[in-house]
């Protein structure tokens, strides 16, 4: 299969196939259709049957789609087959947050090391996790392999850090920092800043009153 | 100008242009061009101009966007040139990172109440803000007259509290649980879950080693 030809928007859509699914096998569900994943997730099952066809024959007409090999089949196209260990950078609150974070398990991610430059932060802990010196980030990482970060550092130190996790092998970087990273070809950035959600809804709020 | 007629891709962007802007205000810049903004943002220069002429004529040929009058203009078109109030809902580790955080300052929110369902945390405070019990959440968000809130519960209750903040005059969601959520026409909903963003970087991580 070629990657590359799967448009990059489709991409983005299996995660949210994926977890409405595992949703349906913990509700104890088997079997399931193109139009209920489409009205759970607002998306028409037109789009659903037309992404999931870029992949293979997963469902047969008129009995749906088996839950469970549905499953199975978008873990292994996602690659959360296996578990993916992170690394944190940054242990403030948002660090805190998401090394604690519950919702990785079962998904394909996990977090193995966090890291912060604050002398009163380091050897201190979150959770299980002892927050361990920037400095050793390199040696670290490299060592355990590690190619996914969370980074929760100030925007101001982003890129610094970035250019640091890329250099030791990171090729996945999920960036909490409100700023644009430049990284090269092979490494993917994918962003979450509140602000810039809170903003495309806000531009729709007030014009209801304009 | 007709809100409707703009695509949300567009929309999606601009949060982005606004951001990049801010930044190089607070670096002391005074004027930028569409070829130095993509280049920050990894967007063509052209697609740029072109999601901008949607809403006026902001540059002019050959001497580029004054910074401050294109962030005054975005920040009025995104309707963040005012401050919306927001409730948090859930007040564990998410919920606190969020209700602590500075990112919203000078960006067109601030958080003003925060609930919770859990009696020992009612009363509790996080930084500034009381942990208000959920129960007052209805009249203490219509007295406010709040329409943004930031959801931070379990997936399990998150449709249900949905339906309480819809109902009590929330028309705009940020979305922290892992759950797709089902709102009326007229309501926002925004959604930020890790996995999902990890898992839409492991699909091209390990392709490389296919």
């Amino acid at each position: 299969m070629d990657r590359v030809t799967i448009p990059d928007i489709v991409v983005g859509r299996l995660p949210l196939y994926l977890r409405t699914l595992q949703l349906m096998l913990s509700e104890g569900r088997q079997v399931t259709s193109s139009q209920e994943l489409g009205e759970r997730l607002g998306i028409s099952a037109a789009q659903i049957r037309k992404d999931l066809s870029q992949f293979g024959e997963f469902g047969k007409q008129g009995t749906g789609y088996s839950i469970e090999f549905l499953t199975d089949q978008l873990r292994s196209i996602l690659h959360v087959d296996k578990i993916w260990d992170m690394v944190v950078v940054g242990a403030g609150d948002i660090g805190h947050a998401i090394s604690r974070y519950l919702g990785f398990s079962n998904r394909g991610f996990r977090v193995a090391l966090v890291f912060d430059n604050e002398t009163a932060k380091i050897g201190q802990k979150i959770g299980d996790f002892v927050i361990h010196d920037i400095a050793n980030l390199p040696s670290m990482v490299q060592k355990a392999n590690i190619q996914v970060a969370m980074l929760a550092v100030p925007a101001s130190q982003a890129q610094v850090v970035t250019d640091i996790l890329v250099k030791n092998g990171v090729r996945a970087i999920l960036n909490y920092a409100p700023i644009n990273l430049n990284v090269p070809k092979g490494v993917y950035v994918q962003y979450t800043d509140p602000v810039v959600h809170l903003q495309r809804m806000s531009f729709y709020l007030e014009s209801m009153n304009d």
